[in-house]
C-alpha cells in the first residue's frame, strides 16, 4: 500500500486514536492532523503523539490531505460533511468509521455530491466499552473485521485504496450494502446494547440498588459491559437506525413474551429446549469464531 | 478448619467437582465419594482424580460421612433429599450450592425434618457458562462469595463449620435470608440469563441466522456468553424461582416499554441520559469491584 502523506482524523478518540495509531505502527503514515470538538482532547491526542497537527478549521485540515478518516459519533456527519465540502479537493479520499451507514450514505449524497468517487463509507467492527483518546491502541483492529459499503458511484480504484489502509489497520474487509449491513447490525450489535443498558438503568434506579450490585458476579459483568459504553456515540446509533432498531427490539419483544409465558405456566420442558437451542447456536458460534 | 474424614459430591460436575479440588488442594478432606445420576461422568471424575470413590447409593455414600455437597440440578433436590433421609446421621453436614435457596429450603423442611441442625443451604457465587467434570478447576471458588441462607433451626457450631468449609475453597462467605437472595439473584444473574438465552435462540432461528452470527464481535460474545449455559440447571432454576424471575422480567418489559417509546418518538436527549445514567452505574460498579 502506499504512503499515506497526509492524514486528517475528524474525532480523535478510540477509533480515531487507534487508526491513527495502527498506521503509524505500520509506517504507512508521514503526517497526521487531528480536527474536532474539543481543543482539550486535540492536545492530549498531540502529547500523546498520536497526531502531528491540530487543524482549526477545515480549510487547513484538507489542505492537501490525502486521505480523511471520521471517527465522530455519526449524529455529526452530516454537519461536518457540509462544513468540509467547500475544502475537498481531488484527490482526497474520504472513508469514515461510524457504526450506522444509511445514514452516512444519505449525508454523502446531500453534502460531498460532488466528491462521490471519493467517498467509501466504512464501520471496522473493532471498539471497547472505554472512550476516549487515553483507550486508543494501534492493535484495536488486528484481527477483527472492516464492513465497506461502497457507494454505485465509487472509483473503484478508490475503494482498493481504502480497503488497503482498512487492512494496513490489521483488519479484513469484506463488502456489504448499507441496508444489509444496518439490519444485521442492529441484531447483533445496537439491540444487545439497547438491553444492557436497559439493564443497568433498570437496576441502578431502583431503592436496594446498592445491595444488588453487590452481589452481582460475572455473568452480570459480561452481559452489562455494553452498558458503560459511550452515550452520545450510542444515542447517535439508536436515532440513525431507528427503524430496524425497533424492528428488532419487537422481535425480542416477541421473544421475550414467549419465554414469559412458558415461566408463567411453568413449561420446563419448552424452557430447556429453548435454553439447549441457545447454548448450540451460541457454542457453534464461539467454535466458529476460534473460542 | 478441621479435616473433612469423608466427603460425599452428589453431581460432580462443574461446581461439585471444583469444591472437591479446591479441598483437596488446601489438604482439607481425607476420601472423597461421589454420587450421581450417570456412571460416566462419575467414572471420568474418579479417572481425573476428583473423587477417589463412587458410591452406588445413599447407604454406601452416607456411611461414616461428616460432609455431604449437594451439586446437581436444583429440580433433584427433593428427590434427592428423599432418598438420602433413610441413612442420614448424626453428625453428618449437609450443605449445597443450588442457584436458589427458596426451594432448597423447603424441601429440606420436607424431608429432613429430623436433621435441620444439620442442613446449611449455600449458593457459592462461582461458575463458567462451562459445565460438566472436565470444566472443574481447583481455583473456581477463589476470591468470589458464597451466600449462606441459615436456617433458625441450624446448630450455630454446624453454620461455622460450613462456613469454614466454603472459606477454606477460597471464596468469602455472607449470609442472607433464603427470601432475599432469591429476590436478589432473580434480578442480577437470573434475569440476565433469561435474556441472554432469548436473543441467541430468538437469532438462531432466523432465516439469515448465519449471515447475522457471521457479524457478531465482541460486545454480542459477552453479552450472550452465558447464553451457553446448561439448559437443565437454569430449567430448574427458572421455575424454582419463577415468581421472583417474572417479576423481575415484567419490571425489565416496562424499561424497554420505556426504550421503545423513546426510539419511537426519536427522543435523543432522553435516551443519551438514560445511556448516561446506565454507564455511571456500571463504571462505578467495576471500580468498586476492583475492574
Amino acid at each position: 500500500m502506499a504512503l499515506i502523506d497526509k492524514l486528517v482524523v475528524c474525532g480523535v478518540g478510540l477509533i480515531g486514536g487507534s487508526f491513527a495509531l495502527a498506521l503509524r505502527k505500520k509506517k504507512k503514515v508521514r503526517h497526521v492532523v487531528g480536527i474536532g470538538r474539543t481543543r482539550e482532547s486535540l492536545e492530549r491526542a498531540r502529547a500523546l503523539g498520536v497526531i502531528d497537527e491540530i487543524a482549526l478549521d477545515w480549510a487547513q485540515a484538507l489542505d492537501g490531505a490525502d486521505f480523511v478518516l471520521l471517527a465522530m459519533p455519526v449524529g455529526q456527519t452530516d454537519a461536518i460533511m457540509e462544513a468540509m465540502a467547500p475544502h475537498l479537493r481531488e484527490p482526497t479520499i474520504v472513508t469514515d468509521a461510524g457504526s450506522t451507514k444509511r445514514d452516512v450514505m444519505a449525508s454523502a449524497y446531500h453534502r460531498l455530491d460532488a466528491h462521490l468517487p471519493r467517498v467509501v463509507p466504512a464501520h471496522p467492527i473493532a471498539g471497547t466499552e472505554k472512550s476516549g483518546i487515553e483507550a486508543a491502541v494501534a492493535t484495536l483492529f488486528q484481527g477483527k473485521r472492516t464492513v465497506l459499503t461502497p457507494l454505485p458511484e465509487n472509483d473503484p480504484a478508490v475503494v482498493e485504496r481504502v480497503r488497503q489502509v482498512w487492512q494496513a489497520c490489521g483488519s479484513s474487509v469484506v463488502d456489504m450494502t448499507a441496508q444489509d449491513h444496518d439490519r444485521v447490525f442492529a441484531a447483533v450489535s445496537h439491540l444487545p446494547h439497547l438491553l444492557a443498558f436497559g439493564l443497568v438503568h433498570e437496576l441502578a434506579g431502583r431503592a436496594n440498588a446498592e445491595l444488588l450490585f453487590s452481589h452481582a458476579a460475572s455473568g452480570f459483568r459480561d452481559f452489562t459491559r455494553i452498558a458503560a459504553s459511550h452515550p452520545e456515540m450510542w444515542r447517535d446509533i439508536c436515532l440513525a437506525n431507528r427503524q430496524a432498531l425497533l424492528g428488532e427490539l419487537d422481535q425480542y419483544l416477541g421473544e421475550l413474551a414467549l419465554i414469559r409465558s412458558l415461566l408463567l405456566s411453568g413449561n420446563g420442558s419448552r424452557l430447556e429446549q429453548l435454553f439447549e437451542e441457545a447454548r448450540q447456536a451460541r457454542t457453534k458460534w464461539a467454535q466458529e469464531r476460534g473460542g
